[in-house]
C-alpha cells in the first residue's frame, strides 16, 4: 500500500492526500516533519515534505508525486488523457506553484509564525503576487474547476497554494488578491464543501497544536 | 510544425531546444520577449518565456512543454516509460529547478546585469543553494548522467540551470558550489562537448547584444 509520509498541517502534503482520496486509492499516513537531518535527507533529498513511499522506494516532490498516482493508480481521472489539455491543466498547476505559492511562501513567517521577514523579501514577494494573480485569472476557466468542467490537480493547487496566499495577501499588504475574480471565490467556497476537503481541514486542525511547537522550539 | 517562441539567451528556452534538437523533431524559432504587454500575455499568461505553439495553440512553463514534447513527440527518449523510474527524473528536475534555479534567479540582477540585489534577498538565495546543491548531491547519479546512463531531461535541467547559479556562487557569495560534486563537474564538461550544445551556446552569443540592449532600455 502507498504511504504518505508528512505532517497534516502542510499544504503540499494535504494536496497529495486530496488526490488519494478523491481517487479512492488506498494509502497509509506516516508523520515525518522535513528537516536537514541525516534519517530526513536520506528520504527526502532536500528534506522536504511530503514523500510517497512506494513498493520501489521514495518519490519526492508533490507535483512529481501527483503525476506518478495519477499514472499507476485507478479511480477518479484527474489529468485528462490528452497530451495539450493535460499540459493546459499542468501549466496551471505550475503558475500557481511558481507565482502564487512561492512568494507567498516568502511571507509565511511573519503571516502565521509570528516572525519577521525582510522588507525587501515582502516587496518582491507582494509585486510577484500581484501579477501571479493575474496570470491565474488569464489562464483559469473557473467553469466551474479551474480548468474546465471537472475536478483536476489545478484544483488541488488552486484549493492548496491559493489560500494561503490569500492570507498573505490580506495579513501583510491588506488586499484581496481574489477580488477581481469572483468565479475563483465561488470555486474555493465550493472546493470548501467537499467532505474530502473538510476531512482534511479536520486532520489539520488536530494537528496544529503539534506543528506549532515544533515551529516554537525552532525559533 | 512545432514553433519554439522566446529568445536563444533564455535559460529555459535552451532547455525546450536543445530537448526538441536531441529528438530530432522539427521545429521553428519565432523571437519572442517576455514582458507584461497584453500582446504577450495573451500567449503566455505569466509574461514568461519559452512557450511552445502547437497546431492547437500555446503551452506555457518549461517543465510542461518538454513534457508535452516527450509525450508526442518521435525521436530519442528523455524520459523512461517506467512510472517510477521516470518520478525520479521529473523529482530531480523539480529539485534543480525550485532549489537551484530559484534562489540563483533572485540573483541574476546582480550576477549578470550590473544592478543590485538586496542583502536579505542575498542572504536567503546562498541559504538556498548551499541546500540545493546538497540535494543534487544527494539525488543525482552522475553516471556519467545525472539521472544514470542516458541523457534525460534531468540534464537539461543541470546544464541550464546549474551552470547560472554556479556563476552567481562564484560572483557573488566565492563558493564553488560543485566543489565537492567532481562527477557533476566532469558531466558539465561533458554535456559542453555536444555538438546541440555547442550550437544553442553559438546562437545565445549571437543573441546576447540584443538582450542586452533590451536589459539596458528596461533599467
Amino acid at each position: 500500500m502507498l504511504e504518505l509520509y508528512g505532517f497534516c498541517v502542510s499544504n503540499y502534503y494535504n494536496m497529495v492526500k486530496l488526490a488519494l482520496l478523491e481517487k479512492g486509492v488506498p494509502f497509509q499516513e506516516v508523520s515525518f516533519y522535513g528537516s536537514q537531518a541525516p534519517e530526513v535527507v536520506a528520504i527526502s533529498p532536500r528534506g522536504k515534505v511530503p514523500v510517497l513511499k512506494t513498493e520501489r522506494g521514495f518519490i519526492s516532490e508533490t507535483s512529481v508525486i501527483l503525476e506518478y498516482i495519477e499514472q499507476t493508480q485507478q479511480g477518479k481521472a484527474l489529468l485528462p488523457s490528452d497530451p495539450y489539455e493535460r499540459a493546459q491543466i499542468l501549466a496551471l498547476c505550475r503558475e500557481i506553484e511558481l507565482y502564487i505559492e512561492l512568494p507567498a511562501r516568502a511571507c509565511y513567517a511573519e503571516a502565521f509564525f509570528g516572525m519577521s521577514v525582510a522588507d525587501a523579501v515582502k516587496e518582491k514577494a507582494k509585486a510577484e503576487l500581484l501579477l501571479g494573480f493575474a496570470s491565474l485569472g488569464r489562464h483559469g476557466k473557473f467553469s466551474p474547476y479551474v480548468a474546465g468542467d471537472s475536478l483536476s490537480i489545478a484544483d488541488l493547487y488552486f484549493l492548496y497554494s491559493v489560500s494561503p496566499a490569500l492570507q498573505v495577501g490580506k495579513k501583510l499588504f491588506d488586499i484581496d488578491l481574489l477580488a477581481e475574480l469572483p468565479a475563483a471565490q465561488a470555486l474555493m467556497e465550493r472546493l470548501g464543501q467537499n467532505p474530502h476537503v473538510q476531512r482534511i481541514a479536520a486532520d489539520r486542525d488536530a494537528g496544529m497544536p503539534e506543528f506549532l511547537a515544533k515551529v516554537a522550539a525552532k525559533k
